[in-house]
This record gives C-alpha cells, structure tokens and sequence, in this order.
C-alpha cells in the first residue's frame, strides 16, 4: 500500500495558471508514488467573508477543474470536506492538546487579523485554522502533504499535535512531511511584481479562451530596460520569459532568449511565442472542463465515490481515536 | 409538541449530594414542562487534565447515578455527546462566527487558564469551550438551560452566537434562556466554607452508605456559637440547618430550628435527625442505582436510544444548517 498525500483546495473563485503551476501540476507528478486525497475546504472556506450564494458552485467548479487539469480520478480521490463530518470531530480532540500559544504565534494568523476589516471577522474559526488542517491530514494519516512556501508553518504545527497527541495517549499518529515544489512555487502576476492572485487582477486564469490571454498578455510586464523594440533585454529578470519556462518547450525558450539579448525579436514577438505554447497548455485542459461541465453527474460521482471513501477512512482513525482518548463507545 | 430543555452533565467522578440538589433535582421538576435533553460532555472533559483509563466508566456512572436519582428515562433523553458528532461539527461552524475577543471575556476560561499547572494545559479546548457548550445546545435548537451562576456567562454567549448566525445567515436558531434554580443553587460543603465539591472533600456523597454519611456529618461544622451543649445557637447561620432545609420535612425543621434557639437539643441531636431524613432521600436513590448496576445494559439502552434519538434531531439541524452557510450537499 502506498502512503497517503494530502492536499487541500480552496473552493474560491476561478483557478489561475499560477494555482496550476504552483499546486495542480506537480500533484500530477506525485499521483503515481503516493495515493492521494484532494479535498475541496469548504469548512476552511468559512474562517474569511464568503459569498454563501456561490461556494456551492465554487465547490464543484473547483472539483471540475481539478479534474479538467490533470487530477485523473482513477488514480486519486478528490472529495468535499464537509462531506466527512470527521474533520471537525477530530479537530476538536486537536484543540484540547493544541497550546493557544501555538496558535497564537501562526504568521498566517496574524496577517489575515491585521487584514481584517471589522474586529468580529478575527474569529475562533481563524484563529483554530491550522487545527482543522492537522485534523485534515492526520485523520487519513497522510505522510506528504504538498503545500507552499507560506503552509510550512502549519505544517510544523501538525507534527507537533501528532507528537503531543502521541505523547499523551500513546503512538498514534505519524508525522507528515511537507513537499514544497522547486519549482513554480511562486508565479509572479503579469504586473511581474506581486504573486499572480484574483484579488490582484494579474492573473490568467486557467478556463480563459485564446483572445482574452492575449488580451492580458499584450499589456503584461516586461524587462524595463528595452523601452524600444531595439534595445537588448535581460530575460532573467523579465517575467515572460520565466513563463516561457514553464509553458515553452526547450528550443522556444532558447530563441526568444537569444532574440531578447540581441534584440533580435521584439517583446510582442515573444509574447505571442509564449502566447501559443501556453494555449497549447490550456486548451486541451479547457476541452476536458467543457466535457465535464456538459455531464456534470461525472463530477458529482467522483465527489460521492471521494466522500464515501474517505469517510470510511475517517471513521477508522475515528475509532482508533475514541479509543485511545478513553471515551465510551457507542455500543 | 414542548419546548427542548438542554442539560450538560460532567462525566466526572462521584456525584454528591450538592449536584443532586443543585442540579439533579431541580431537573426533574423540569421533565413535565420541557421535552428534555440530558447530555453526558465527554468531549468537553478532554479540556482538562482527566483520567482517561476512567473516562469511559464514569460516563456510564453519571448516567446510571443521574436516573437512579430522578431522570426518569421515559420522560427525557440521556446520551453521551461524542455519540452524536454533529455537536463538534456545529461548533466548528460557531467558530467561524465568533469573535476572538468573546471568548477571551469569559471569566471561566481565565479562571481555569489561571489555575493551569502549566502552559500547555491552556489549550484550544478550553479557550472554545463556550462555542462546543453553544453548540450542544442550539443543535437542538434547546430553549431552556438550566444551568449554576457560574454559567450564565456561557449561555449569554450562546445567545450571542445564535444572534450572530441568525443576522449572517437568516433566522436559524432561537435564543435559549438559562434557568439558574432559587434554592439549593449553591450548597456549602460540611465546612460550611466553600461550595461542596469532590476535589475539596467537603461532601456527601449521593451513593455513600448511613454510616460514612455520619462518619462525614459528625465533624461537620456547625453554628460556632454553641460551644458547650448548653449554648443557644442561630439556626439561620448554621449549614447543618440549611441541609435540613433541603432534606427534613416541615416539622423536623421547626423542631430543630426551635431546639437549637433554645438549646434544647445539642448539635449532635440535631445532625443525627438530619443524618434520618437525608438517608430517608438518599437510600431510594441507591437502591435503584444498585438495580441498575445489576442490570447495567439497562443504562446501555437508555444511553442507545437518546443517542440515536438526538443523532436524529441533530442531523435535521445539521441539514438546515449546512443549507443555509452555502455549502454543497452531498448527493
């Protein structure tokens, strides 16, 4: 049996092709040495303002766009994570062996309590976060857990709830490791400032057609120093080309580098370069979505088949869990 | 149909004659007007340093001791909470709708953090404990919770959450008023001090045999007034005469009271009239209880049947709840 990875998804708004790079695309690599479990956290989703009227849709559109993007069903479980109560069950258990001055130190805590518009949005559910996430992941006992840059932190408190729970009630649970990806970890925008995100307005997003990523890409940031089509660039710093890396195949990524040191192309040239290769990414992705969006039950069958396996899962910890905490079984 | 009565119960050690006056008795004068819910808090234990080679046995205790001296389980339901999920999954919900700064006002929560041996027993648990407490009780969506000073606190919080769910989500939940009894509401210890409480060994217990009752009311203080037998003492100001309030019928009362002024009886007379009265109270009660320990898969159905019956109810809640902060329903 091969270990469980664990990945959580946020079911909010449109996914970008940084969340493809930096997320989806290198869970496609892990799928064949781990058995994963991507869950959709509609609970976590909770903890920040929502639109209540669309994390429905949210929630499945994520699901349909994992899928669409690379998570083959056949070789993964995706499912909804107020789909298996047990979450909440255990994070409960976690709270009682969880310092508040654990939770306290968590960075990302802190910056979403300085973000907060109204003092009544830094609430219990924000501040028990990173709980609900151990729970996440110790619930399958899952040994990897992708993340980024900004997750490790959780990350470290998982191991340290499984350590202090294993410490108080004896072995129970193992230690998860993190697996940060090398590469693509940080998309930038195309204002090639900022990490490529909705909110900002400097994304792509993956389900967007041919015209509007040109639309996006013609006005997107390039080196500064070629202000004309004659000056030579540095494609190191320019944010194109690092796309170029990652969507280009080898023999493109070399001419419009050269191109751009000799001025041999201009900067709409390369664009359009990049233009092609990256819909030749998306495109193939856009058609699956479509395919699914017309028989959305195939989506809602792999979110049944993921809730029902998992919450046998689940319920297995759960037991051995009860157990271990000395509570009286149900008979 | 009657309103939902919610009742938490300590799955913790023996209970004594202060909860039965103070809790259990007034509970039953309860079961005519109120459809009620009796709830034995496993997972609320786990907030403090607990046994856990205990925790399962005295759960089945304080269920087996609380209808041995009155919940009659034809009229009420009795179950253990971690048999019913739903309570931490709700509660998780609340989280999200509570404001950090509530639950650090609550002065149990700083009593308790005060009184923890070490850092790490502050946990999560016992900062949410007020969100799991508002959880038990509008699952049911409970209208009265009778409850000591100590928690009134908590069930005005309830209320806030309630309030804070209904204005976000729409009219959900209604708002539970306590009902905090007028006698026996806190019963002094036999050193006529503290409030009687195991951890101070200042009790009777409810299943303690005639004879270590009297062992205990022998020393037990009395008006200090009356040092030699011929003394006169105040009645008003002695804790034995408030436990003949609470144990003796009217006549013996009198007696008593008039006995003491006049220093027509001494103490020890006195006691050992209350010592009769009190053994009159609780002598049925271990005689049930020692039948219910002889059949102890009586108790084990009581404990089913209030189990699946508020898996029930809470399941209704959970729908309606799930429903109405957006989130996609398993199909």
């Amino acid at each position: 049996m091969k270990p469980f990875l664990f990945s959580g998804i946020q079911p909010s708004g449109e996914i970008h092709i940084g969340n493809y790079l930096g997320a989806i695309r290198n869970w496609v690599k892990l799928l064949d040495e781990y058995d994963p479990l991507f869950c959709i956290v509609d609970y976590h989703a909770l903890t920040q303002p929502y639109d209540r009227d669309l994390l429905a849709q949210r929630t499945f559109d994520a699901a349909l766009v994992n899928i669409a993007a690379g998570l083959d069903p056949e070789r993964c479980r995706l499912f909804v994570q107020s789909h298996v109560p047990a979450h909440t069950e255990l994070a409960w258990v976690f709270n009682t062996v969880t310092p508040m001055g654990d939770l306290s130190r968590m960075t990302q805590f802190k910056e979403k309590s300085q973000r907060a518009e109204s003092e009544s949005y830094i609430n219990a559910g924000l501040f028990t976060y990173p709980v609900l996430q151990a729970s996440d992941i110790l619930l399958y006992k899952a040994q990897a857990v992708p993340v980024g840059e900004d997750q490790i932190q959780h990350i470290e408190l998982t191991r340290e709830i499984a350590r202090k729970f294993n410490a108080r009630y004896g072995e129970t649970f193992p230690e998860p490791k993190q697996i940060v990806p090398k590469e693509g970890a940080r998309i930038l925008g195309l204002d090639g400032k900022a990490k490529m995100s909705k909110s900002l307005n400097n994304y792509v997003g993956l389900l967007e057609d041919s015209k509007s990523v040109w639309k996006k890409l013609g006005p997107a940031v390039t080196d500064p120093a070629r202000v004309k089509r004659t000056d030579p660039g540095t494609p190191e710093i320019c944010n194109i080309y690092s796309l170029h890396k990652s969507f280009s195949p080898p023999e493109d990524q070399q001419h419009v580098a050269e191109g751009c040191r000799t001025a041999g192309i201009g900067c709409v040239d390369c664009k359009k370069i990049l233009h092609k290769n990256m819909m030749g990414v998306l495109e193939p992705i856009q058609e699956k979505a479509a395919a699914l969006r017309a028989q959305p039950e195939r989506v809602e069958e792999v979110l049944d088949r993921g809730a029902r396996d998992c919450a046998d899962l689940a319920e297995r910890t759960m037991e051995e869990v009860r157990d271990r905490i000395g509570l009286r079984a149900r008979r």
